[in-house]
């Protein structure tokens, strides 16, 4: 079969014949239909250092597919709880089951996790093997936004974490395509307010799109002034903190409202200085760092947000290639003309 | 009466003779009997760059009390719930009941909030007016007790934060007396195990009679090899940050286990650098400020502690004195030789 | 002024001349502008046995209600927080902030409650007396759904308790006022799907006004298989149960989905047979029985809906009477051809 | 190996010869050392209605167990999370996984729930097959208190379910082996007060031992009496429903406090009139029915609560017999002489 290799330690990544995966008893081997090119691909395919620590080449990439049942391993068979021909798409976070994290229902923290495309072969090939517990169903979410879940699913858990966003008001910091993903989440789940913030207005008009109220540019706007302005004094009480950038932070904090609340998705690559005295204590605030996505509450809520039609993310999807043009892919991404870009596999 | 009065914008406190406080229709007078000594009042006391920025004198110090009720205005009398010579203590955040935090159950942090004895009259003097709703009656609970159930509750308001203690394991991160009590009301609230550490070897001694399981000096032990051993390699469930301290922080961050709450108390006196991504993100951490105590459910918890003999606070009290020693008592505190120091100013 | 009284221990009220209300110094009095008529008036007018028990004639009914501040008491007019000419409603449960109910976020349930229209003179008259703790400007909010906050607030409360309603498929059981309400609640909180029941399809019809996805009629429908079928054989996440009639809890039980819930607010005159093993304890449901608006989270909740535009409750308003068109107010309701009837009292 | 086997649709259980379980590459196989008896097995026993609808004969009874992993399927032996000699024991309910339910954090509620000893062959053997994931290594609790943590984790979750049990007040109505267990984790939780009813006098000595503060006999004590009188008048917090009896539940509305709770474990045999407008809306009680024990979190509580030596289950333990002795284990439970039974299977 064909799929994407990084062969070495070295940029880019290599499209080779491979053989088609073996899968376990409880393994479903998945004919890959479409895949989402993410942030960390390019990360990927450029070598950074923490792409370098990580990987242990050669390793099939891509961690973000949809595609058809094209076998089960006998125990995943025998369950009788999926076929040959359903459509689906898969967590791609394969976790021990064991762990306390896994026990406690935090199994998107799991202590042994390891990721498809990342620590094993993943999804930008014709064929991928699955744990069947990861297999999702589409049940009637068409492919090619099955093959995107896994990243409106982290906009989803970033969204949903905390007390209800119903009633709400959203600053949604940060508008690569979760953040826009969540401008649609923070609607669909009832916020009364969706405020979004970008340097680029390519992506701003995509939050636009996905239903924020009020997009600000900072390199434009008074973000603070404006957030103050249409809260009446008060503050938002839910920021989604996509940017992963200190000024990002520093930002999200004096945003927040007294009792507010920070949800932290955006990785930075440095550090940051934080005021706790005056920026988390004396406001009340709370944090929480984003990982993944919720094993399974947070796929449900999503499913059910998209078959009912609540969230259409395609605005955000700008972008189409085949398996082969992934260095266009990647050339998209990086030079921020991009929202989220799709790699169709195959009919 | 007698108070220990803020004359001017200088170090030190006056013991004066004032006028009784006049009171309001829905206020009640207080005979003060005991007040509990804070480590807001050595700042007061010292007149540091807070206390020159915040107090307004003349002002009364003082915001950690009980006493016996001597009047009531005619609203509170009207009432009927509150009643001359009832032993009362009282919280000490004076809120406007209207704002947003008001409305949902956040009132401690009400944007129009006044403490008693920092921004109006408080409690080191023969009598002190409060508002009839602030007033919590001890039924049983001895007047000491009350007179520092203000800082008992900012320890029962870090520990209940958040999942439920109860099977946890908890790290409190530095011993003066609020420290002490967070031991005590973690172990009442069926923590599994309480680790506590501090530099001050007599502060550990009082953790331990507090409950806590095991106490680490973090200039003779490692602390985190040590917490790491003592849960099995996972790290902690929550970590209460008492000690306001940068490097501190860095240790709440890397001894909580992926998926851990840090509980932030101790106030910094300067920023900390954090690293979002590995500390925050990547371990799917909660972080939480805590200002003041949840009102009343704080309360409600607490009394309900005191009065079942769950926690008995007063091992950490280890210094009283009468009104005029409160330069002995500023003194003790500052050389870091006491524990909870107690003003006792009527029988 | 104008007062529509209960004068003694008979069916009907009396439109009568009395004194405009005394008020006290943290009272703010309120010239009446519309008010709801509710089916708790419609027992008063009846005067049945629960009235009879309950009210001490005489008394001025009325309980929902807006209005605009026409003067303060010396205490609430010095706290700054509203002035007259503010244009407000009320919270009609006047509390006394003391209990473990009040202390813990439960005041709604206080035990010392009084209810305007109730247990004190109420709201049918040009002026009511109100604490000012229990004002809620409406600050935009046109005064005809400010009259009708009460039982919007009864179905936010409704709706929103528990799980997040989010992503979630509720079942409106029972469609007067309250129950059309609560449609527009779930879909404004981001419900998948909702679905309405009544015997009375213009009840029916205003359900489908306010959003209900599917309506179904006992009468005509089979409820449950119907329900079924919508949910994929699942059953439902939540049951808003506003029918009070045994036949509904067992239709609301049945209907769950395992792990489901069922908020009770309609109240049923006589007992219900349960079979608790079978509906209850095997289906792992959570029961819930709601009294009022939390004090004052639903109220909160409530302005941002009806500020945002989430939520417009006017198409449940189906008729206007000035105050002496009581007699026909009543009529609509008893036959049961009204939705939510509002008293206009003043300009 | 041997196995007590209910052989067809009559009372009794056979001790015969049959092969040890075949098991899965998924499953471990357990050397069972010793098994907990229920009340189930006594239905079983007994074959009334219930397990003759449910019960498809020949079948292996026992599903409270704890041993020794004597061999490993493949892909459970790759997994290297277990290993053959680890004492264990195990959840006995097998679920699908990939339901509504099992999705979402609910899958003690799974719709294709298995339950070893009732749909397939249980513990009371020499050996029993198992799936991994549904196997809890024991680390230091003895065999015997692992044999009955299936009915302490019914305890666990009856208790810990809602709101903090800390600092509660927690009425456990019906004192069998799980009621007895349920004084335990409330005192281990941080109950302030545990009260305790039960007509068997036998029962109510082990729920003393187990940590009750004051324990009550329907019998001769004014049950309700007693409990306001210990709570002030108020009612309790907290009931955990254990008596399964009408009248258990009548008296459950009414010990609970207004805005209380009340967990339901016990299961009727009939119907229950419920007035729910005086029992459950006026007093916004919630109800909750309890199934099992959470998977996995109800286990992780426990094994914190067993291995810090919070909770000692062994004083509920009062007879213990050889596998052959089952008819005598049968007789001591259905005389109500007995607290919990063990069967001690091998050394």
């Amino acid at each position: 079969m064909r799929a994407l290799v990084k062969t070495g330690p070295r940029p880019g990544m290599e499209l080779r014949e491979v053989p088609v995966p073996t899968f376990g008893p409880s393994d479903v081997l998945i004919r890959v239909k479409a895949a989402g090119v993410c942030g960390t691909d390019l990360h990927i395919w450029e070598w950074d250092s923490w792409a370098s620590n990580r990987l242990r080449p050669p390793v099939v990439i891509g961690h973000e597919f949809a595609g058809e049942i094209a076998d089960l391993g006998p125990q995943a068979a025998a369950e009788g709880l999926l076929k040959v021909g359903d459509k689906v798409t898969a967590e791609g976070h394969i976790i021990c089951g064991h762990c306390l994290q896994c026990r406690t229902g935090h199994g998107h923290l799991c202590t042994r996790t390891r990721i498809i495309g990342v620590d094993r072969d993943g999804a930008f090939a014709d064929y991928i093997a699955m744990p069947a517990t990861n297999v999702i169903p589409l049940e009637g979410i068409p492919v090619d936004i099955g093959a995107i879940m896994d990243p409106i699913g982290n906009a989803v858990h970033t969204v949903l974490e905390g007390d209800a966003v119903t009633g709400s008001t959203v600053f949604v910091l940060g508008c690569g395509p979760i953040g826009c993903f969540a401008c649609g989440v923070a609607k669909a789940a009832g916020a009364s307010l969706v405020v979004a913030s970008d340097y680029n207005d390519l992506r701003l008009g995509l939050a636009r799109k996905m239903g924020a109220d009020v997009t600000l540019n900072p390199g434009k706007d008074d973000v603070l002034s404006r957030i103050l302005e249409l809260t009446g004094g008060v503050g938002v009480d839910l920021i989604c903190e996509m940017s992963g950038h200190p000024a990002g932070h520093a930002q999200a904090f004096a945003a927040a409202r007294l009792g507010g609340r920070v949800n932290l998705l955006g990785t930075p690559s440095r550090s940051t200085e934080v005021d706790f005295a005056r920026d988390i204590i004396f406001k009340g605030l709370t944090l929480y760092g984003v990982t993944g996505r919720k094993m399974y509450s947070t796929w449900h809520q999503m499913t059910r947000f998209l078959r009912s039609g609540q969230l259409d993310p395609l605005p955000v999807v700008t972008h189409r290639f085949p398996l082969e043009g992934i260095a266009d892919a990647i050339a998209v991404i990086k030079e921020g003309s991009a929202g989220k870009v799709i790699l169709e596999i195959a009919q």
